[in-house]
């Protein structure tokens, strides 16, 4: 019997979701989920398409990197995921594509600014851009230390991992995450959203101005304020 | 027995089109339908995805913005609908969506040209753009102050809401109308088509200038005007 | 029996194909079927969706726009296809279709250049653009004054139709024509992709030089030539 | 019997995932899949659709370009595939397509910078497009004469095929080879994808810089280099 079999459905369920959204085409993407008592994370294999996955073989990995359970060598990506986990407390799943709307702004460096409600709905603040990894950085241990880039970036801009849920990594892509792995999947589809609204902005007008902070706070605090009036 | 079944039957379709039309990921549009002798209208709850829907969860809301019947909390945008029946007499549904090229003009804050006979085939002016609503009326009562923020644009404009059917709200996206929630949907997604169709245009000439007024009229007019030939 | 059921045929599967091709959504788009022999030809009837077309609804007309046989009105546009047919003398089917990039094209109002092989395959040279219908003439008769406006502008320009089988009216969008109506439909298709390309280009290079005449000239040899050897 | 069976099958199957992956509408790309052995290879032949394809009507050729099996012309392109199968020693099947994002950055005779991740996943260099073919070249032998163009790009740029699987033709679109047939006309799925996010990058910083040295090393070299830990 296995222990882990709801964290790998979890899991597999969200890397299925990265197809079925074109968010990534042939391995392209990874999810992981994570179950915080165990300090356990599944996460897709490396290497495998989304018709050959099942969810037996999402590798379960422990806080510290070591592989805990799996025939297959987990993504390339997993130290990056391990070190999100350990420094973002609140989060259950993380999401890794290269949708191309994200990435040509990862690629651009630019963070999203808020240019409308729909970013405002899902964030109230434009969507960070790492810089580039320094050489060291990379010659150290290249996917831990795009991690810790990420969370270094979130700390020196004074930001709340549990309000921003996405990062852009300068040259690389998106990473998101959320409260379980199908969050961090919907969070990608929405940043790809997002992100393909701001280029159409941009093309319009290349010196568009961003939302109004009152109506970029009202649209988030309607969404996820403490009185938050959306939804059921 | 409900009273309402047929209203709440035209909601449903109408809103299920928005997914079908690819206007909205998830939760992100709405659609309702009026019964002007009741002075009702029907409309999608909040918050739930087009796969849930089923008739009979669509929300009941009369004029004054109570809510006449329904186990579910209406749309958060509702009282924008409310606003919009109760200025526009002629009509009988509305649709919001976040669809990306109609969003693109709403952010960048620019109405849309009539830059061919696809836009005049539908419309004879540009499509307005609001201003941003005023810290003070979002801070009064968001959802209406939209609403308002529609009718003022067009009251100050001179437009007419029977001939001009739909409104960029800036910074945020499209609504627009119709002689049902059906007709509503479908300015929606000929809306979009314009959009894209004028951001590509934009893209090959910044400076394009629109479609000359006589021609603009003719194909307003083949379609709407009193001597209208389009069709059976 | 039908005496005109082949010619009813060939126009409605042509017509489908704009839909089953993404050319048109809703009614935007007609194509027709020439019989040369009785100079009658078959239309998509006005203002009817493509998934309501029957073979035979399809609208008989001969070549002074008078209807011969159907229960249905023709297409709005149907004196456009009679004045092609009357002038471009070689032509056994006509397209005419609202087609996004070929539309913004016709919105900029500029001719497509040939920036490569994909457009040398099918033409020689860059795909005319018409200018504006004058007041007088849209006050005169709008549709043939349309098909004048393209036949003039093969004079004045003097192009070969039977080697430009495009033309895309200012502000208006693209008709398209062949030896039958399915391959009208199909230089729809070919259209809409060149004028994609045409577009990336422009966005890459805005003074995107066009392909040197001698690889064009190649091109359309191998294909179109006489000592064409492209195809079985 | 069929002696040519396997690579008739394994040319077949790369051909019809051209129509799968959206890389061409009608006849616009052609694979082929070399027996280096027999130093022959199977092709499309020329002017077919892919629905009309099966795995007997792919057509034979030996490197000499001297048609050895099948009842139907092969490909208009075949010799620019025999000239690269003589020169690129190490590959063993070849696309040719015109995916429309790829074309673009081919029309605007610009290579393809390194932007970000995906692309160095892939390739560590820029992607290189040849300048147009002379006149004499076109008059003397087109098609061979394609395959030189490509090859002395690659010599004169000193570049290793084995490393840069992707040749832009200037104004024309992209080559792509391979280990296999199949694994080329995936190269040409992974080009689509990094010339539409180059395309996006480029839209909104003009002077978009290319990926540090350092980073586009690691990322080939997790993937393709001799300590690789990409994939099982």
């Amino acid at each position: 019997m296995d222990a882990y079999r709801t964290l790998r459905e979890e899991a597999y369920e969200a890397n299925i979701e990265i197809k079925r959204r074109n968010l990534a085409i042939y391995t392209w993407g990874n999810v992981s989920a994570l179950d915080p008592d165990r300090a356990i994370f599944a996460i897709k294999p490396s290497g495998l398409e989304y018709d050959q996955l099942q969810p037996e073989l999402m590798t379960l990995v422990d806080l510290d990197g070591k592989i805990v359970d799996g025939k297959l060598k987990p993504s390339s990506d997993t130290k990056t995921h391990q070190v999100l986990y350990r420094n973002f407390k609140t989060i259950r799943g993380i999401t890794h594509t290269h949708s191309p709307y994200a990435v040509a702004w990862a690629q651009a460096k630019k963070p999203v600014p808020v240019f409308g409600t729909t970013h405002a709905d899902h964030c109230a603040m434009e969507i960070p851009c790492t810089p580039f990894l320094s050489p060291e950085a990379v010659k150290n241990d290249y996917e831990p230390e795009t991690g810790n880039l990420i969370v270094e970036t979130f700390r020196s801009g004074n930001l709340d991992a549990s309000r921003i849920n996405i990062a852009l990594v300068a040259g690389h892509g998106p990473f998101t995450w959320g409260e379980s792995a199908a969050e961090s999947v919907r969070h990608s589809v929405i940043l790809e959203e997002i992100c393909k609204m701001a280029l159409f902005t941009v093309m319009l007008d290349p010196l568009a101005s961003p939302l109004p902070e009152h109506i970029t706070k009202k649209h988030w605090e309607r969404k996820h304020g403490k009185d938050a009036y959306y939804g059921q």
